[in-house]
């Protein structure tokens, strides 16, 4: 990370953390890792950010925004202009969860070797950090379209929040059968992801769920 | 090198190979380490090359042709589609030496952060086999300027023998001050290598500089 010029690690539930053996392997990265965040949980981990993308190496169910890094580093630049961008690496073993998949924007993808694949994470987290180097010398992100949108956009906790709300009035509703609530909600998310939404559409949409969610209270009552 | 689609590895009198440690790294890419090969001397190991492109993370006094391994990548396919292209990595500690850098072509540099310029060897191969890799799958190298060259290009070894025997003119000529020797010399192996000779090319100048021999040694004799 800090030989391609990033400085913000956020490590989620570490096995262990301090740990000597990173300090030893961070050489003369040593004051990355003393500022190094550690979180409890995913959601906290990204809630201020405003644009999240995950790693994955395999092909999933559900098709999601999918790109490369070196195709998405400049848009991953240009979103770094408005506020906060976090990018997702799962375990050594097992890469990201499905779940974790689901909290992200864009999902990313090293055009590896279809004979073997199998990147280490090491490996994977050199390849794009060093995409984001380079287009940030060749000044990429700087004119990306939505650098100059004018509302912020929102942050990864209010569009949880906006999702939240929905899927509460979804499950209000009762109008799906149970065995598709789940593939239901996850195309919503999915959806609300990709909008991109600013802070005043968040606000709007939480308001029309809000009326909503009024209107059948009163016509519960009624 | 196989998650990148790469298969052949020399190790320059490695310290230890074969090597308990390597075969566990290697997870399932036993079957590289298997088939690489060990040299006695760098010279020796890209004999048969028509290439050589190293790796150095310094600026040098002599300029050389430099890249960057994006910029680099398609040419380097390109070459490779002649013949053998070479890509050398140095030490951890301490990467190529000066000699050692002298005997390639070009120079490949990962533009890493002033700040902290120093990458593992481990993140400096993998980022030039990715480049490798993204180039290849992009077709690039397929319409390089010289893959359709009529004659095949020399081989390393051509090329070395050929500045030998050039050197060994020089030497004979007796025309420099000894101080001067060495810088010249390292001038015209950096033209040798940056006109990348055909084989007909490298007996044309073997030819000449044998006739100018024969003609020292007739006039010697006159």
């Amino acid at each position: 990370m800090k030989t391609m010029g990033l400085r913000d690690l956020v490590l989620v539930r570490p096995r262990r953390f301090p740990d000597p053996q990173a300090e030893w392997r961070a050489a003369s990265a040593k004051d990355l890792l003393r500022e190094t965040l550690v979180a409890d949980d995913l959601a906290d981990a990204i809630a201020d950010s405003v644009f999240v993308a995950g790693t994955t190496a395999r092909a999933r169910r559900m098709s999601w925004p999918l790109a490369t890094p070196r195709t998405a580093a400049a848009e991953l630049l240009g979103k770094a202009r408005q506020g906060k961008v976090s990018i997702l690496f799962g375990r050594e073993a097992d890469g990201l969860t499905n779940d974790e998949l689901d909290m992200c924007h864009l999902h990313l993808r090293i055009p590896a070797s279809e004979a073997y694949g199998s990147l280490n994470l090491a490996m994977s987290v050199q390849i794009l950090c060093y995409e984001l180097r380079l287009a940030e010398l060749e000044g990429e992100g700087d004119e990306v379209p939505g650098a100059k949108w004018d509302r912020p956009p929102a942050s990864k906790q209010e569009v949880e929040q906006l999702f939240e709300h929905c899927e509460t009035l979804v499950t209000k509703l009762n109008f799906l059968p149970v065995e598709h609530h789940r593939v239901v909600m996850r195309r919503i998310r999915r959806l609300m992801s990709r909008i991109e939404p600013d802070v005043t559409e968040v606000s709007m949409l939480r308001g029309l769920l809000s009326a909503i969610e009024k209107q059948l209270k009163n016509a519960g009552k009624t």
